[in-house]
């Protein structure tokens, strides 16, 4: 057993935290032979309800867990962490414009990507689960200037694995043999779910699926999936959304499969063209905890055209928050 | 991979459901080379929301997931089922007398026992987790009279883990340390966790700890404990009731730990001198999907007033729901 690793987890007490916290703690991140603290991160108002999150934790008796602290000081949560999961974000209420989301949620990111430069782990490898999460991340990470940016993604799995399951289903296939989807760009209705490079069963999945299918039901399906959950649970993902998170960062630390690869928001230098200095979703093969951008794939216009759709998005949620970014 | 196993989950909507499905949908029951078909019951007004709870499952690509199927018919959801969690029950409202909550969950606990008989695969493996668990899971075991009395079991793992967890801390010592932990009698209040003959690390626990804290505070906060997470959560405990579904489940059927055991609810044959056809909760050992009462325990003067206080109410219920009986 290796040292102990220390993950911090925000907005502990909402109900994505309250589904990836048990089976971090169970070793679904690190495997059983990996001990850990939690360090649960949430506003002060809701510091009681965390705190029952870790008497719940507790009543486990998880071998592996070592300890388990809860604060409402990012310094604190932060400090000497090894992974650290951004759950929480201020949610979008009635009336109110994007723009302002994006400055409420830089109001959180900016001081904790401050509180990470500080005190995290040099090693450190931050995802962000929070929306708008492409930006949250982009505000967190410029505001640690000491920590490489590629310490920092945003999610995309969630996308990418609703993606698997649609098109596993439309061909009559296992989720297994799927393999090289991609989602591209923001983690929004503007997403690109591209199959044009995927396999089925050894196949291409261009050949096997019909592409009015694909244009006017898949993409549009991925695109709204959130709220189609919404619409039938009464509340937003937060299982599925932990899943995610959970694999994200797993497939970060030990690697992707054997000829596959997976969606990760990262900072883009350019690469398919996209405008440098956004977080931006790209296909990446994941290996001892870095990731390297998979090149050299083509796009139709129609491609182009969705690359270019969610890039524009990104853009604007950039300037949005100028004043924000470190 | 063996063959597909088929899970059924009553209360597929509720909250420990929520939390269940997805863990063992990674694998954390079964192991990760099981393939497994989700057989999810809810009543008819709950559908919408358990539906909803497939969805995220498919949105989440597990690769073991063969199906997921949802129904409101218990003879459908059981329908050849290998492993059994009975979540859903009737919770208590203001102003039910705990007759009232006896015989309202009679009415679930009774049918579901009946469908199990008719439709459960011959080696089904039921554990009852709603509330009261013990006499629900009494009443379904009497309803399915060609099942084997010791396929059913009633969860008291919860209660199990909260006890190890507070033992540990009291004596300094981690979690792994703590050995032959005993909660015996009734999932309630009346529940005596006990550890006259637990070790940590090696020692006796009675000969390390202080007898009067192990009277005044620890079995108190044991029994209470469920209430403790209600107030500072709002709300009752999801996520580790699941955990310690899981755990119970798993142990059942790969085996308790080398030199330790479990405390199950179970139909007494009269160990220890308990009364016979109650569903109460004893010290066991696991092997193949099979379980044998750990005997010849001693029990001081204190431990049996114990016993007999939650027989006692054990008795009692059984009494209020004798025409339920099958």
């Amino acid at each position: 057993m290796s040292t102990t690793k220390k993950i911090a987890i925000s907005g502990a007490a909402g109900n994505i935290a309250y589904q990836a916290c048990f089976r971090i703690a169970a070793g679904e991140l690190l495997g059983i032979d990996q001990t850990i603290d939690l360090q649960l991160l949430d506003i002060e108002a809701m510091l009681p309800k965390a705190i029952g999150v870790k008497m719940e934790l507790n009543d486990c008796a998880f071998p592996l867990l070592n300890s388990v602290n809860v604060t409402a000081d990012p310094n604190i949560a932060f400090s000497d962490a090894d992974y650290i999961f951004l759950f929480g974000a201020k949610p979008r209420t009635k009336g109110m414009e994007r723009k302002d989301l994006l400055e409420e949620n830089g109001k959180i990111f900016g001081p904790q990507g401050k509180a990470i430069n500080s005190n995290a782990s040099r090693e450190v490898r931050v995802l962000v689960i929070g929306n708008p999460a492409n930006t949250n991340c982009l505000i967190a990470a410029t505001n640690a200037p000491e920590v490489n940016p590629n310490q920092f993604t945003s999610m995309m799995r969630l996308d990418h694995d609703r993606a698997k399951y649609q098109l596993a289903k439309k061909a009559g296939k296992t989720i297994a043999s799927i393999q090289k989807m991609t989602v591209w760009g923001n983690h929004s209705s503007t997403q690109f779910p591209d199959i044009s490079s995927t396999i089925i069963d050894g196949e291409a999945a261009k050949g096997l699926i019909d592409n009015n299918w694909y244009e006017k039901e898949f993409i549009p399906t991925i695109q709204q999936r959130g709220a189609a959950i919404i619409n039938a649970r009464g509340a937003s993902s937060a299982a599925s959304a932990a899943n995610a998170a959970i694999a994200h960062m797993r497939d970060w630390i030990f690697g992707t499969k054997k000829d596959d690869w997976t969606s990760m928001g990262l900072l883009s230098v350019g690469n398919y063209d996209i405008a440098s200095d956004i977080y931006f979703s790209f296909p990446v093969l994941c290996q001892d905890s870095n990731f390297t951008v998979v090149d050299n794939l083509e796009h139709s216009e129609f491609a182009r055209s969705m690359l270019n759709a969610t890039q524009s998005e990104l853009l604007e949620e950039r300037d949005a928050v100028k004043d924000l970014l470190g």
